[in-house]
Protein backbone atom coordinates (compact mmCIF):
# COMPACT_ATOMS: atom_id res chain seq x y z
CA UNK A 1 0.00 0.00 0.00
CA UNK A 2 1.48 3.58 -0.82
CA UNK A 3 1.80 5.91 2.03
CA UNK A 4 -0.40 8.34 0.85
CA UNK A 5 -1.00 9.52 4.69
CA UNK A 6 1.67 11.63 6.09
CA UNK A 7 1.04 12.87 9.84
CA UNK A 8 2.63 15.63 11.01
CA UNK A 9 4.20 16.31 14.74
CA UNK A 10 7.20 17.64 16.43
CA UNK A 11 10.75 16.40 15.99
CA UNK A 12 11.66 16.65 19.40
CA UNK A 13 9.32 17.54 22.24
CA UNK A 14 10.66 17.88 26.33
CA UNK A 15 9.81 14.41 28.39
CA UNK A 16 6.45 15.99 29.73
CA UNK A 17 3.92 15.52 26.94
CA UNK A 18 5.44 12.56 25.30
CA UNK A 19 2.80 9.96 24.86
CA UNK A 20 0.27 12.77 24.86
CA UNK A 21 1.29 15.01 21.71
CA UNK A 22 -1.46 14.94 19.37
CA UNK A 23 -0.63 13.35 16.55
CA UNK A 24 -0.81 10.26 18.55
CA UNK A 25 -4.85 10.50 18.19
CA UNK A 26 -3.82 10.15 14.57
CA UNK A 27 -1.23 7.33 14.85
CA UNK A 28 -4.24 5.09 16.95
CA UNK A 29 -6.86 5.67 14.34
CA UNK A 30 -4.23 4.60 11.44
CA UNK A 31 -4.06 1.58 13.12
CA UNK A 32 -7.29 0.99 14.42
CA UNK A 33 -8.51 1.53 10.28
CA UNK A 34 -5.07 -0.60 8.97
CA UNK A 35 -4.13 2.41 6.85
CA UNK A 36 -0.71 3.09 5.72
CA UNK A 37 1.06 6.24 7.00
CA UNK A 38 4.32 8.23 7.22
CA UNK A 39 5.24 9.93 10.07
CA UNK A 40 7.35 13.90 9.12
CA UNK A 41 7.99 16.57 11.34
CA UNK A 42 8.25 20.33 11.93
CA UNK A 43 10.46 21.96 14.25
CA UNK A 44 9.32 22.03 18.02
CA UNK A 45 12.15 25.22 18.27
CA UNK A 46 10.27 28.04 17.20
CA UNK A 47 7.13 26.23 16.96
CA UNK A 48 5.54 29.51 17.85
CA UNK A 49 5.93 30.77 13.79
CA UNK A 50 8.22 28.55 12.25
CA UNK A 51 5.04 26.88 10.45
CA UNK A 52 2.15 28.69 10.79
CA UNK A 53 1.47 28.53 7.47
CA UNK A 54 0.44 24.79 7.91
CA UNK A 55 -0.85 25.19 11.21
CA UNK A 56 -2.15 28.88 12.27
CA UNK A 57 -1.77 28.39 16.18
CA UNK A 58 1.56 27.12 15.69
CA UNK A 59 0.64 23.22 16.63
CA UNK A 60 0.58 19.60 15.72
CA UNK A 61 -1.12 17.63 14.26
CA UNK A 62 -1.51 18.05 10.97
CA UNK A 63 -2.35 15.92 8.54
CA UNK A 64 -1.81 14.81 4.40
CA UNK A 65 -3.76 12.70 2.61
CA UNK A 66 -3.06 13.27 -1.21
CA UNK A 67 -3.61 16.70 -2.01
CA UNK A 68 -5.98 16.96 1.48
CA UNK A 69 -3.94 19.47 3.88
CA UNK A 70 -5.73 19.49 7.07
CA UNK A 71 -5.06 20.69 10.69
CA UNK A 72 -7.07 20.23 13.85
CA UNK A 73 -6.97 16.55 15.57
CA UNK A 74 -10.60 16.25 15.67
CA UNK A 75 -10.89 17.04 12.27
CA UNK A 76 -8.13 14.64 11.42
CA UNK A 77 -9.52 11.96 13.13
CA UNK A 78 -13.27 12.53 11.24
CA UNK A 79 -11.41 12.96 7.98
CA UNK A 80 -9.93 9.37 8.52
CA UNK A 81 -12.79 7.55 10.33
CA UNK A 82 -14.22 8.50 6.84
CA UNK A 83 -12.02 6.20 5.43
CA UNK A 84 -12.49 3.23 7.72
CA UNK A 85 -16.06 1.66 8.85
CA UNK A 86 -13.91 0.49 12.09
CA UNK A 87 -13.95 4.24 13.21
CA UNK A 88 -16.97 5.47 11.86
CA UNK A 89 -20.65 3.51 11.40
CA UNK A 90 -21.74 3.61 7.65
CA UNK A 91 -25.25 3.78 8.96
CA UNK A 92 -26.75 7.29 8.86
CA UNK A 93 -27.49 6.85 12.54
CA UNK A 94 -24.58 5.44 13.25
CA UNK A 95 -22.35 7.52 12.28
CA UNK A 96 -24.41 10.63 13.23
CA UNK A 97 -24.35 9.38 16.71
CA UNK A 98 -20.43 8.95 15.98
CA UNK A 99 -20.22 12.52 15.49
CA UNK A 100 -22.09 13.48 18.08
CA UNK A 101 -19.84 12.29 21.02
CA UNK A 102 -16.11 13.43 18.90
CA UNK A 103 -17.76 16.27 19.42
CA UNK A 104 -18.74 16.23 22.96
CA UNK A 105 -15.46 14.97 23.50
CA UNK A 106 -13.77 18.22 22.35
CA UNK A 107 -16.37 20.99 23.48
CA UNK A 108 -18.31 19.36 26.28
CA UNK A 109 -15.46 17.56 27.79
CA UNK A 110 -11.81 18.88 26.56
CA UNK A 111 -12.92 22.39 26.53
CA UNK A 112 -13.21 22.05 30.32
CA UNK A 113 -10.95 19.74 30.93
CA UNK A 114 -8.04 21.41 29.51
CA UNK A 115 -8.37 24.88 30.60
CA UNK A 116 -8.71 23.14 33.98
CA UNK A 117 -5.46 21.77 33.67
CA UNK A 118 -4.04 24.60 32.18
CA UNK A 119 -5.02 26.12 35.87
CA UNK A 120 -3.64 23.55 37.56
CA UNK A 121 0.26 23.43 35.54
CA UNK A 122 -0.11 27.49 36.37
CA UNK A 123 -0.10 27.01 40.19
CA UNK A 124 -3.50 27.99 40.56
CA UNK A 125 -4.17 26.62 44.59
CA UNK A 126 -8.30 27.48 43.74
CA UNK A 127 -8.82 25.88 40.40
CA UNK A 128 -11.70 28.02 39.60
CA UNK A 129 -12.74 25.44 37.10
CA UNK A 130 -12.96 22.36 39.32
CA UNK A 131 -17.10 22.71 40.07
CA UNK A 132 -17.90 22.99 36.25
CA UNK A 133 -15.18 20.38 35.75
CA UNK A 134 -16.51 17.70 38.73
CA UNK A 135 -20.22 18.42 37.07
CA UNK A 136 -19.11 16.99 33.31
CA UNK A 137 -17.35 14.28 34.26
CA UNK A 138 -19.96 13.39 36.81
CA UNK A 139 -22.73 13.19 34.00
CA UNK A 140 -20.38 11.67 31.46
CA UNK A 141 -20.43 8.50 34.46
CA UNK A 142 -23.79 8.17 34.05
CA UNK A 143 -23.44 7.49 30.53
CA UNK A 144 -20.27 5.42 30.65
CA UNK A 145 -21.96 3.50 33.38
CA UNK A 146 -24.55 1.98 31.05
CA UNK A 147 -22.67 1.09 28.08
CA UNK A 148 -19.64 0.13 27.01
CA UNK A 149 -19.24 1.96 23.87
CA UNK A 150 -20.05 5.53 23.25
CA UNK A 151 -22.20 5.23 19.77
CA UNK A 152 -23.53 2.61 17.71
CA UNK A 153 -22.87 -0.04 20.05
CA UNK A 154 -18.94 -0.47 18.71
CA UNK A 155 -15.63 1.08 19.31
CA UNK A 156 -15.62 4.09 17.12
CA UNK A 157 -13.48 6.95 16.73
CA UNK A 158 -15.51 8.77 19.70
CA UNK A 159 -13.95 6.40 22.56
CA UNK A 160 -10.60 7.01 20.78
CA UNK A 161 -11.11 10.46 21.11
CA UNK A 162 -12.96 10.59 24.75
CA UNK A 163 -10.18 7.76 26.25
CA UNK A 164 -7.53 10.20 24.88
CA UNK A 165 -9.01 13.58 26.90
CA UNK A 166 -9.64 11.39 29.82
CA UNK A 167 -6.01 10.12 29.67
CA UNK A 168 -4.67 12.98 30.69
CA UNK A 169 -2.99 12.66 34.00
CA UNK A 170 -5.34 13.84 37.17
CA UNK A 171 -8.24 13.82 35.16
CA UNK A 172 -9.62 10.01 36.12
CA UNK A 173 -8.64 10.82 39.92
CA UNK A 174 -10.96 14.16 39.57
CA UNK A 175 -13.39 12.49 41.85
CA UNK A 176 -15.51 8.87 41.92
CA UNK A 177 -15.22 7.78 38.37
CA UNK A 178 -15.63 4.56 38.42
CA UNK A 179 -17.72 3.65 35.10
CA UNK A 180 -15.15 6.24 33.43
CA UNK A 181 -11.81 4.60 34.78
CA UNK A 182 -12.73 1.25 33.42
CA UNK A 183 -13.91 2.45 30.01
CA UNK A 184 -10.19 4.40 29.82
CA UNK A 185 -8.73 1.18 31.10
CA UNK A 186 -10.44 -0.80 28.41
CA UNK A 187 -9.84 1.73 25.55
CA UNK A 188 -6.26 1.97 26.49
CA UNK A 189 -5.61 -1.67 26.11
CA UNK A 190 -6.38 -1.85 22.37
CA UNK A 191 -3.25 -3.09 20.33
CA UNK A 192 -3.41 -0.45 18.55
CA UNK A 193 -3.07 2.32 21.16
CA UNK A 194 0.00 0.58 22.28
CA UNK A 195 1.27 0.09 19.20
CA UNK A 196 1.03 4.26 18.79
CA UNK A 197 2.00 4.90 21.93
CA UNK A 198 5.42 3.27 21.48
CA UNK A 199 5.77 4.59 18.58
CA UNK A 200 5.59 8.16 19.79
CA UNK A 201 7.58 7.16 22.51
CA UNK A 202 10.56 5.67 19.89
CA UNK A 203 10.11 8.67 17.77
CA UNK A 204 10.91 11.07 20.22
CA UNK A 205 13.90 8.90 22.19
CA UNK A 206 15.10 9.13 18.81
CA UNK A 207 15.51 12.70 18.61
CA UNK A 208 17.25 12.41 21.88
CA UNK A 209 19.91 10.51 19.93
CA UNK A 210 20.10 12.77 17.12
CA UNK A 211 20.77 15.61 19.93
CA UNK A 212 22.93 14.22 21.52
CA UNK A 213 25.10 13.07 18.77
CA UNK A 214 25.00 16.39 17.56
CA UNK A 215 25.49 18.88 20.49
CA UNK A 216 29.20 19.84 21.40
CA UNK A 217 31.28 17.48 23.20
CA UNK B 1 -41.47 20.92 2.51
CA UNK B 2 -42.32 18.57 5.36
CA UNK B 3 -40.59 19.80 8.28
CA UNK B 4 -38.95 16.81 9.04
CA UNK B 5 -35.94 18.71 10.99
CA UNK B 6 -36.62 19.88 14.93
CA UNK B 7 -34.58 22.11 16.32
CA UNK B 8 -34.38 21.81 20.45
CA UNK B 9 -33.77 25.02 22.52
CA UNK B 10 -35.39 25.45 25.99
CA UNK B 11 -38.99 27.28 26.87
CA UNK B 12 -37.99 29.95 28.36
CA UNK B 13 -33.98 31.36 29.34
CA UNK B 14 -33.25 34.88 31.45
CA UNK B 15 -33.01 38.13 29.27
CA UNK B 16 -28.86 37.50 29.64
CA UNK B 17 -28.19 34.35 27.14
CA UNK B 18 -31.09 35.58 24.64
CA UNK B 19 -30.24 35.78 21.39
CA UNK B 20 -27.17 33.42 22.45
CA UNK B 21 -28.66 30.22 23.32
CA UNK B 22 -27.16 27.37 20.51
CA UNK B 23 -29.96 26.09 19.53
CA UNK B 24 -29.69 29.99 17.10
CA UNK B 25 -26.68 27.99 15.81
CA UNK B 26 -29.03 25.41 14.15
CA UNK B 27 -31.84 27.97 13.13
CA UNK B 28 -28.88 30.47 11.49
CA UNK B 29 -27.71 26.84 9.82
CA UNK B 30 -31.34 25.65 8.47
CA UNK B 31 -31.96 29.60 7.55
CA UNK B 32 -29.04 29.88 5.42
CA UNK B 33 -29.35 26.16 3.67
CA UNK B 34 -33.00 27.20 2.77
CA UNK B 35 -33.99 24.09 5.05
CA UNK B 36 -37.62 23.97 6.57
CA UNK B 37 -37.64 23.29 10.35
CA UNK B 38 -39.70 23.24 13.66
CA UNK B 39 -38.75 24.41 17.03
CA UNK B 40 -39.62 22.46 19.96
CA UNK B 41 -38.42 22.84 23.71
CA UNK B 42 -37.48 21.44 27.13
CA UNK B 43 -37.74 23.23 30.53
CA UNK B 44 -35.61 25.62 31.13
CA UNK B 45 -36.73 25.06 34.74
CA UNK B 46 -34.99 21.54 35.80
CA UNK B 47 -32.48 21.41 33.00
CA UNK B 48 -29.82 19.53 35.26
CA UNK B 49 -31.81 16.36 35.05
CA UNK B 50 -35.05 16.98 33.29
CA UNK B 51 -33.99 16.00 29.58
CA UNK B 52 -30.63 13.84 30.40
CA UNK B 53 -32.20 11.12 27.99
CA UNK B 54 -32.05 13.45 25.01
CA UNK B 55 -28.59 15.63 26.44
CA UNK B 56 -26.53 14.03 29.03
CA UNK B 57 -24.74 17.13 30.11
CA UNK B 58 -28.36 19.08 30.14
CA UNK B 59 -27.96 21.76 27.65
CA UNK B 60 -29.43 22.10 24.36
CA UNK B 61 -29.62 22.06 21.59
CA UNK B 62 -30.58 19.24 20.08
CA UNK B 63 -31.61 17.91 16.97
CA UNK B 64 -34.28 15.58 15.23
CA UNK B 65 -33.82 15.20 11.33
CA UNK B 66 -36.28 11.68 10.58
CA UNK B 67 -35.15 8.95 12.59
CA UNK B 68 -31.83 10.77 13.32
CA UNK B 69 -31.59 11.84 17.25
CA UNK B 70 -28.54 14.35 17.47
CA UNK B 71 -26.82 16.73 20.27
CA UNK B 72 -23.67 19.11 20.70
CA UNK B 73 -24.21 22.16 18.72
CA UNK B 74 -20.96 21.52 16.43
CA UNK B 75 -22.20 17.76 15.33
CA UNK B 76 -25.79 19.39 14.65
CA UNK B 77 -24.18 21.70 12.25
CA UNK B 78 -22.17 19.25 10.67
CA UNK B 79 -25.24 17.20 10.28
CA UNK B 80 -27.03 19.64 8.73
CA UNK B 81 -23.91 21.03 6.45
CA UNK B 82 -24.18 17.76 4.75
CA UNK B 83 -27.92 18.25 3.33
CA UNK B 84 -26.28 21.73 2.07
CA UNK B 85 -23.88 23.02 -0.31
CA UNK B 86 -24.11 26.36 1.29
CA UNK B 87 -22.96 25.38 4.44
CA UNK B 88 -20.04 22.71 3.13
CA UNK B 89 -18.49 22.77 -0.33
CA UNK B 90 -18.83 19.04 -1.61
CA UNK B 91 -15.08 18.60 -3.30
CA UNK B 92 -13.16 16.40 -0.78
CA UNK B 93 -10.68 19.26 -0.39
CA UNK B 94 -13.42 22.37 0.48
CA UNK B 95 -14.77 19.67 2.87
CA UNK B 96 -11.49 18.98 4.65
CA UNK B 97 -10.86 22.43 4.58
CA UNK B 98 -14.32 23.23 6.28
CA UNK B 99 -14.30 20.73 8.60
CA UNK B 100 -11.44 21.86 9.70
CA UNK B 101 -12.20 24.82 10.56
CA UNK B 102 -14.76 24.25 11.99
CA UNK B 103 -13.34 22.07 14.16
CA UNK B 104 -10.57 25.13 15.11
CA UNK B 105 -13.99 27.35 16.31
CA UNK B 106 -14.53 24.61 18.45
CA UNK B 107 -11.75 23.68 20.24
CA UNK B 108 -8.99 26.11 19.35
CA UNK B 109 -11.08 29.10 19.99
CA UNK B 110 -14.13 28.00 22.24
CA UNK B 111 -11.52 25.97 24.11
CA UNK B 112 -10.28 29.05 25.53
CA UNK B 113 -12.99 31.54 24.67
CA UNK B 114 -15.66 29.78 26.64
CA UNK B 115 -13.23 28.94 29.69
CA UNK B 116 -12.56 32.94 29.88
CA UNK B 117 -15.70 34.13 29.84
CA UNK B 118 -16.47 31.80 32.68
CA UNK B 119 -13.68 33.07 34.61
CA UNK B 120 -14.39 36.77 33.89
CA UNK B 121 -18.27 36.12 34.82
CA UNK B 122 -16.97 34.39 37.96
CA UNK B 123 -15.53 37.71 38.95
CA UNK B 124 -12.13 37.01 38.75
CA UNK B 125 -10.27 40.21 39.10
CA UNK B 126 -6.57 38.69 37.21
CA UNK B 127 -8.27 36.15 34.88
CA UNK B 128 -5.63 33.36 34.29
CA UNK B 129 -6.80 32.51 30.83
CA UNK B 130 -6.23 35.78 29.09
CA UNK B 131 -3.01 35.47 28.01
CA UNK B 132 -3.77 32.10 26.01
CA UNK B 133 -6.81 33.89 24.71
CA UNK B 134 -4.91 36.77 23.71
CA UNK B 135 -2.64 34.51 21.56
CA UNK B 136 -5.24 32.56 20.10
CA UNK B 137 -6.81 35.69 19.04
CA UNK B 138 -3.73 37.02 18.11
CA UNK B 139 -2.91 33.75 15.50
CA UNK B 140 -7.02 34.13 14.32
CA UNK B 141 -6.42 37.83 13.54
CA UNK B 142 -3.70 36.78 11.14
CA UNK B 143 -5.48 34.48 9.37
CA UNK B 144 -8.23 36.58 8.94
CA UNK B 145 -6.55 39.67 7.21
CA UNK B 146 -5.45 37.44 4.71
CA UNK B 147 -9.09 36.22 3.34
CA UNK B 148 -12.58 37.00 3.57
CA UNK B 149 -13.99 33.46 4.53
CA UNK B 150 -12.60 31.01 6.06
CA UNK B 151 -12.61 28.02 4.60
CA UNK B 152 -12.84 27.26 0.46
CA UNK B 153 -13.01 30.89 -0.44
CA UNK B 154 -16.72 30.87 0.14
CA UNK B 155 -19.20 31.35 2.91
CA UNK B 156 -19.15 28.08 4.72
CA UNK B 157 -20.56 26.88 8.04
CA UNK B 158 -17.11 27.13 9.37
CA UNK B 159 -17.69 30.73 9.12
CA UNK B 160 -21.18 30.71 10.65
CA UNK B 161 -19.82 28.76 13.63
CA UNK B 162 -16.25 30.77 13.56
CA UNK B 163 -18.40 34.19 13.96
CA UNK B 164 -20.74 32.66 16.05
CA UNK B 165 -18.09 32.04 18.71
CA UNK B 166 -16.36 35.64 18.29
CA UNK B 167 -19.72 37.60 19.07
CA UNK B 168 -19.92 36.79 22.42
CA UNK B 169 -19.60 39.82 24.52
CA UNK B 170 -15.88 41.04 25.61
CA UNK B 171 -14.30 38.63 22.85
CA UNK B 172 -13.92 41.03 19.99
CA UNK B 173 -12.79 43.83 22.84
CA UNK B 174 -9.85 41.94 23.70
CA UNK B 175 -7.56 43.49 21.91
CA UNK B 176 -6.36 44.97 18.49
CA UNK B 177 -8.45 42.80 16.22
CA UNK B 178 -10.05 45.04 12.86
CA UNK B 179 -9.88 41.76 10.62
CA UNK B 180 -11.49 39.77 13.42
CA UNK B 181 -13.85 42.57 14.07
CA UNK B 182 -15.03 43.74 10.54
CA UNK B 183 -15.27 39.61 9.78
CA UNK B 184 -17.90 38.87 12.94
CA UNK B 185 -19.95 42.29 10.84
CA UNK B 186 -19.56 41.19 8.12
CA UNK B 187 -20.95 37.44 9.16
CA UNK B 188 -23.50 38.93 11.18
CA UNK B 189 -25.16 41.18 8.96
CA UNK B 190 -26.38 38.19 6.57
CA UNK B 191 -29.70 38.03 6.18
CA UNK B 192 -29.76 34.39 7.51
CA UNK B 193 -28.26 35.47 11.11
CA UNK B 194 -30.91 38.52 11.13
CA UNK B 195 -33.79 36.13 10.97
CA UNK B 196 -32.61 33.35 13.43
CA UNK B 197 -31.89 35.72 15.93
CA UNK B 198 -34.99 37.68 15.23
CA UNK B 199 -36.91 34.76 15.69
CA UNK B 200 -34.92 33.50 18.81
CA UNK B 201 -35.58 36.44 20.51
CA UNK B 202 -39.21 36.54 19.70
CA UNK B 203 -38.95 32.72 20.94
CA UNK B 204 -38.67 33.46 24.46
CA UNK B 205 -40.43 37.20 24.11
CA UNK B 206 -43.47 34.75 23.56
CA UNK B 207 -42.45 32.77 26.88
CA UNK B 208 -42.77 35.79 29.01
CA UNK B 209 -45.72 36.32 27.89
CA UNK B 210 -46.70 33.04 28.70
CA UNK B 211 -45.38 33.14 32.07
CA UNK B 212 -46.68 36.35 33.03
CA UNK B 213 -50.48 35.20 31.99
CA UNK B 214 -50.05 32.09 34.21
CA UNK B 215 -48.39 33.82 37.39
CA UNK B 216 -50.58 34.59 40.39
CA UNK B 217 -52.11 37.93 39.98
Amino acid sequence: MSKELTIWSYDWVPDGPRGFVRDFRLRWAAEEAGLSYAVSTVAFDGRETNHLDRQPFGQVPFLTDGAIKIFESGACLLHLARQSPTLMPRDPLGEAETLQWVIAALNSIEMVSVPWWFLKMSGATDNALTGWLDQRLSQLESVLGERQWLAANAFTVADLLMADVLRLPDIRAHGNLPATSAYVDRITARPAFRKAHADQIAHFAAADARRAATSPA
